[in-house]
């Protein structure tokens, strides 16, 4: 009897972090509802009760689960990788926007909007196969380093989503990434740095085939764009890829407009949050303005949609992992 | 110590359903190698060992989970939901192909080849939601019957394959299915039937669409095709939904060719399965010359590259589950 006391008091006791699924959010509202929300769909008890595989949460990854600013990491790699290219062959810098990414200027780069940007992640993704795609996003993440924090990219996840992420896992759910990122570039560190593997990375995509080149059978990515997963591509690819409709959703941009929408306006309880970028001092203040993340609609409809907005600043104790 | 040797008399008992993962299958070679692979790849202390997350298993659906003759079972169905929508409004009947479709000659309908075939695929399966049309393929299941065994259509199920199906997850594989089948019509019946939860179907599909109609937001078929989920579509579907090399691959035409060949070239050990229909009594006997579900570039490379081949009449005790 004593030692269950024992027991019980060492459980309770403050900073026994068993006890708190969620130990880098502030005691506020946000994350009052999440728990309130996973302990309802997770108690056969309850009305709210949802059977483990209709447990889907999916997560936005630019600006929800890493930061995105000045630029998406992606157009980073690309860029250095394009610097990387034309060093050995200078002819594939075949326009004007090519040339001022490789000279590292990115603002003449992306005067020319999305079709410049286009032609800068085109020339560096494709003409090579997968497995090297994926390798030279695993050496350029080892080495590259963040223009202003001076951090490794993949140290600039948001530590209170790693906890969510892993919090819902082990309550059952499938955790996937629906992102507008690369679906190899995402690959290429979502097992290592969030716990998802392959199977649940849904991104954009270039063209790819099926070679056999020198014996050797692989998957090559082609020139060319073959699926853009933002906006309305969001359901759209969550209906071709897991065929049912999540009950937690996770974004921070109009991009995850409709992913937010359709996702909630299921039947039975769902879970619509939204990251709030407001930290200027530890990360960047923007939302409707930015020409990053831009949180506009989606602001303005959180309230009568019933979704959660999360103020960074005010709701989470910390924001990059301690190294 | 009487009662340890009861039971482990009981178990070894023929019959003792729990020592036989694979009961349907007759004590042959395919059998046998089946055995032995899982056996390899689930021991810890085997050189051949591969990790639960890396044990995938693909399989096609069409003549190798259910039969596929006379003709795919979803054109049948097409036909037969054709049929149905031109009862209310003949306008739709806007070809040849579509009319004699629609008044069940499927000679002439098909007469005009792939296009006629996907002319009708394309009129049934679009301008819908994907949850009218997964409610019509299911009731279309419930009620239609084979034209020749008079057999439900999921009941036309190949019993061995099932116990593959169940054994493999038993021993931590993921099942998927990599069809050129199309994935709502698939996803209709593949949990129910194989086990096979819809994230873990990969099919071929139509164009489709987030739409919010009169306030209510759905995910609806268009016409056009987005991606056809045959030969070398399937290593490249692979990819893009699993991103994983698959370790078993269970096929039975020339459509898994290139599938087959990606996946056994992978390191480690492999497994590559071929369904041989040989069995005229039973199922159907056909393979070089057949129009669906040809099998014959796999057949001639088989032996060189170690797949093995079922055959059908000679490794399986039973075809179809007992009623």
């Amino acid at each position: 009897m004593r030692l269950l006391w024992l027991f019980l008091a060492f459980c309770l006791a403050p900073g026994w972090a068993l006890a708190d699924p969620l130990p880098s959010w502030n005691g506020t509202e946000a994350k009052a509802s999440i728990i309130e929300f996973v302990e309802a769909v997770t108690d056969p008890a309850s009305g709210d009760y949802v059977k483990a595989s209709d447990r889907i949460a999916v997560f936005d990854n630019d600006g929800t689960l890493w930061s995105e600013q000045p630029l998406y990491f992606q157009l980073l790699f690309a860029v250095d990788r394009l610097r990387e290219m034309a060093e050995a062959d200078p002819s594939i810098l075949t326009s004007d926007s090519l040339k001022a990414a490789a000279a590292g200027d990115l603002k003449t780069a992306l005067a020319g909007g999305e079709e410049a940007l286009l032609d800068i992640i085109m020339a560096s993704h494709s003409g090579l196969s997968v497995d090297a795609y994926m390798a030279s996003v695993g050496e350029w993440l080892d080495s590259a380093r963040h223009p202003t924090t001076g951090l490794a990219y993949s140290s600039m996840i948001y530590q209170p989503m790693l906890e969510l992420l892993s919090y819902l896992r082990d309550e059952g759910f499938a955790t996937y990434i629906v992102s507008g990122g690369g679906i190899h570039f995402m690959r290429a560190f979502a097992e290592d740095v969030y716990g998802i593997p392959p199977e649940q990375v849904i991104g954009s995509a270039g063209n790819s085939s099926y070679q056999v080149i020198n014996g050797v059978p692989q998957i090559m990515k082609d020139p060319g764009i073959a699926f853009i997963d933002d906006k309305a591509g969001k359901p759209v690819a969550i209906d071709s890829k897991i065929g049912k409709r999540p009950i937690f959703v996770g974004g921070n941009s109009d991009g995850d407009f409709e992913m937010l929408e359709w996702s909630t306006a299921g039947e039975g309880p769902r879970f619509g949050l939204i990251v709030h970028h407001t930290d200027a001092e530890r990360e960047w203040a923007y939302d409707r303005e930015s020409h990053v993340g831009m949180l506009d609609k989606v602001l303005d409809q959180a309230d009568a949609k019933g979704w959660i907005i999360v103020d960074m600043k005010k709701d989470w104790k910390t924001v990059f992992p301690a190294k």
